[in-house]
């Protein structure tokens, strides 16, 4: 394999060209001018390369096809990435396969081998379970994590939102908008996303000189009902006896059950309870009142997942670590 | 082929159990009694079955995959149905593999290529273009398709729901409750399950003694932004002075941009327009007002598709046609 790489590397570095344009030209697959297919033929011819032990290894290696792992295909935040990446793949020759692993650690580990046997060229893998670790895999495969921590390994590239930053930024929000006692609703708190993002919760109280206390957490970890199982932990809370003016939901429909609570209790949002939630889904801005939310960047974290996998396909360098910036989206829940 | 499946289904037939669990005795994949297991092959030995030749056949012949073609994987209809096709198969040993075509007839057809040349033991094919032709496989293969009309063919099965009583529910409700001029939202008119729902939509007018008028149907055909989209046709045929008080939109997303012009118009919900959406997505019940709208029996859909499929794939017979029922969800919009 290192030694076809390295061809092949060569031979791109002669041409001018990147490394995909040569694998195009040996495979016959277009998007390339004549000029430059000429020219990539002749330097194959002049240094003695051999153009069909090299098509051949190229042709047996690759399949041209993305393998996607993700744990919850309806869940929107998930299903708008894939739907991008797909066509990203599409316009650049490749085929996309996509499984889903319903958060369950037997399917991921079938799945896996699965896309494997399929001869996928690469994987891609979303959020999920703990940690992700290569040694379910039998060969070495380029693996692009994206919101999910890989178990240190240098052919696994790790894509993120600023998690951190999106927790910081909602409670702060929050505390500037007079809120005294902030409850932090979450579910799946084994992803990384989401201990991150109760880090920035604690490090904006820090900031702020206010206590972080524990009641004030509400941990679901549940699979389904997630809007329900909101409502009813808030209601719980109230019932316990503890106020809260305000609330960080770290996802959007955690957010839309709080609003239901909070209605419910006959308290106004966001006049006595403000609420922030996460993702910025579609539907966030039809809530009533529309939901502030912290927004995650879809179309950069698609084209630096994309770009990375590639780049490892293709044997070249990849930045490791990748994290990308959130923004707030105020609407009137606060 | 044929003869192999007689085999089996001789085999099941004197054992007095499914193919598929002869096929699992056979393959050793566990899902039944020792006694069960003992039975089948004694009834193999004294039949003088060849246990290893259709062991081998069913091993050649089958991956234990199903394939999925979906034109548009961020849709919520689309995704909680896979979601559970994926859990359904999981559970009878079948791995799913899931591919997203954008409603774009070129990757259809390369995914079918690819599911084809991975084996996939079955497909099934959600929605998309217009009627599905098994033309495009290059051998016979078991398919199901779900809301998509199939080309006539003994090979395919035909899941919908009854979107042509859905659309004449919503208009019959609209026309009970008062409403004089209701207009219809289409998006994706070439669509069998959209032409059934203006089918529903002109039979109940007619039932009920009124006009179909041409000017108050609303055909999009977009790709992106149904909300938006939405919205600005209901403002434009505003502003060309047609009037209405009522809106059946043939999915959620439309009914949403609709509730969004109707509100920028200064009228209110329910009491100058009444709206009606068509599908139930999660977001339904949380908009301002909450929305009416059709549910389709997701739970009832995919246990039709998957148990017709593996019907098909241990050759056994099967409803060639499929009509699930819906039902109105009454909620604050009307």
């Amino acid at each position: 394999m290192k030694k076809k790489g390295k061809s092949i590397k060569e031979i791109a570095k002669l041409s001018g060209v990147s490394t995909a344009t040569i694998s195009r030209v040996i495979n016959d697959k277009g998007g390339y001018t004549k000029e430059t297919k000429q020219r990539i033929l002749d330097i194959i011819r002049e240094n003695n390369y051999e153009i069909n032990s090299i098509a051949k290894s190229l042709r047996v290696s690759k399949s041209d096809t993305i393998g996607i792992i993700v744990p919850d295909i309806s869940n929107e935040f998930f299903s708008t990435l894939i739907k991008k990446i797909e066509s990203y793949f599409f316009n650049e020759n490749y085929t996309t396969i996509i499984c889903n692993t319903d958060y369950n650690e037997e399917k991921e580990s079938e799945y896996l081998k699965i896309l494997e046997n399929k001869m996928v060229d690469g994987l891609i893998i979303i959020s999920g379970q703990k940690e992700f670790s290569t040694e379910f895999l039998r060969k070495k495969i380029p693996v692009v994590c994206v919101d999910r921590k890989p178990i240190k390994n240098d052919d696994v590239v790790f894509i993120e939102s600023d998690h951190y930053n999106g927790g910081f930024l909602a409670t702060e929000k929050l505390i500037k908008e007079a809120c005294k006692n902030i409850l932090i609703i979450i579910n799946r708190s084994f992803l990384s996303s989401s201990q991150y993002r109760l880090s920035g919760y604690k490090k904006a109280l820090n900031k702020y000189n206010m206590d972080f206390k524990r009641e004030n957490m509400l941990i679901l970890d549940i699979n389904n009902s997630k809007v329900k199982n909101s409502k009813e932990a808030v209601l719980k809370k109230y019932e316990d006896g503890i106020t809260f003016d305000g609330i960080f939901a770290t996802n959007d429909q955690l957010a839309i059950g709080a609003m239901e609570a909070v209605s419910e209790l006959n308290l106004r949002i966001p006049q006595d309870v403000k609420i922030i939630g996460f993702d910025n889904d579609s539907f966030s801005k039809y809530t009533n009142p529309p939901l502030t939310t912290i927004h995650q960047n879809h179309d950069l974290i698609v084209e630096r997942t994309c770009k990375s996998l590639i780049q490892m396909i293709n044997g070249e360098n990849t930045e490791k670590y990748q994290n990308i910036p959130v923004k707030l989206i105020k609407r009137k829940s606060i």
